[in-house]
């Protein structure tokens, strides 16, 4: 298993938790929709929720040009982006050893704001993202909606993943205790599309929506 | 409706969607297993997932004392815990305005560490947040555990939370394109709980795990 790529993305809690290797990286932030994006805004922490997509080693961030931490991460400043997914709760016979099972990525880095004539292949990446073969279906975006949008890129180079899977793990004398333990398994599910009340009722459910799963 | 209790939590982007009352700002933090911690360390923004319980006007926070961002808590630092949940995907007619309907809250402040004598309830608090009825059924923390472990509590004075629902906000030439519009809706569900493979097969599985609902 590969080492941390840098010391602050080493994982210290837990260490037997951190995984380096690109491929686990790349599946939690392919199986998450966003990112909890940090930056420091007149000193202080702010932690702002994303959307993010991945193409090959960076991950890309989007959003209105008007918008705060796009105009921060502009000016080079440093980001650290958390994308966490949780498979479920981890019931143990002692109160303390109670956790959850979870998939986490921690990507540190500089964004680098993605030149004009990347941006509309940047954000047929987020669309199929969200929706897979959504973007051949709707309208692209004019000159005017792409100048409006920043797209910036954070490469993986300093990733790490910790993830956490299993049943609980209690104190040996506590596995006499008379007490149910093991894990309650959490999925995100898709209910029926809700149609649009102004969609044209002639208008069916295509299969990329219909279809669609998590 | 409430105004924003402070600068920093003012919903800038989209500002219609800020909503400052402290009913929504809780529900969110219920609803939600985890906060997304920011926090600066080395001039660099963290940014961490982490178990949280709310109680009052308080979001309390936990770890193992050895752990390198509540050391960072314990020293007075500024920290913005963020949590999100995402209801939806939103598909729109164009590209453009593909969105997520989502409930997130950030909290800006700085954490107190809780007295000794506060964490066995806050403990309590944590479990009963994670399965309610769980308490009275397991070990109890010995001093041993509860020495090991930090506890801290961030006020909700600076708390802001951004909610999007609804169908997709199409531009108005848009609506007459031939294009499915809506939204996909996202829940999470449990699955049926997986014993321990330790445990005592005489062991039935109590009401509080299988009536266990997100």
């Amino acid at each position: 298993m590969p080492n941390a790529p840098s010391d602050r993305t080493r994982v210290r809690r837990v260490p037997q938790r951190g995984q380096y290797d690109r491929e686990t990286v790349e599946a939690i932030l392919d199986e998450t929709l966003i990112s909890h994006i940090g930056f420091v805004h007149d000193g202080h922490p702010v932690v702002i929720p994303t959307l993010h997509a991945r193409l090959g080693d960076r991950l890309y961030l989007h959003g209105s040009a008007a918008s705060r931490m796009l105009r921060t991460l502009e000016g080079g400043a440093h980001v650290c982006a958390t994308a966490t997914l949780v498979d479920g709760l981890v019931l143990a016979r002692s109160a303390f050893h109670h956790s959850v099972n979870y998939r986490s990525v921690v990507v540190f880095g500089q964004a680098r704001l993605v030149e004009p004539e990347e941006r509309l292949r940047a954000l047929e990446l987020f669309t199929e993202k969200l929706v897979p073969g959504r973007w051949p279906e709707v309208r692209p975006p004019t000159p005017q909606e792409l100048k409006g949008t920043k797209v910036f890129e954070l490469p993986l180079h300093e990733a790490s993943a910790k993830v956490r899977t299993g049943p609980p793990i209690d104190d040996d004398e506590d596995y006499e205790l008379p007490v149910w333990a093991g894990v309650l398994p959490l999925r995100t599910v898709v209910d029926p599309p809700q149609r649009d009340p102004r969609l044209d009722p002639a208008i069916e459910t295509p299969g990329h929506v219909a279809e669609w799963r998590p």
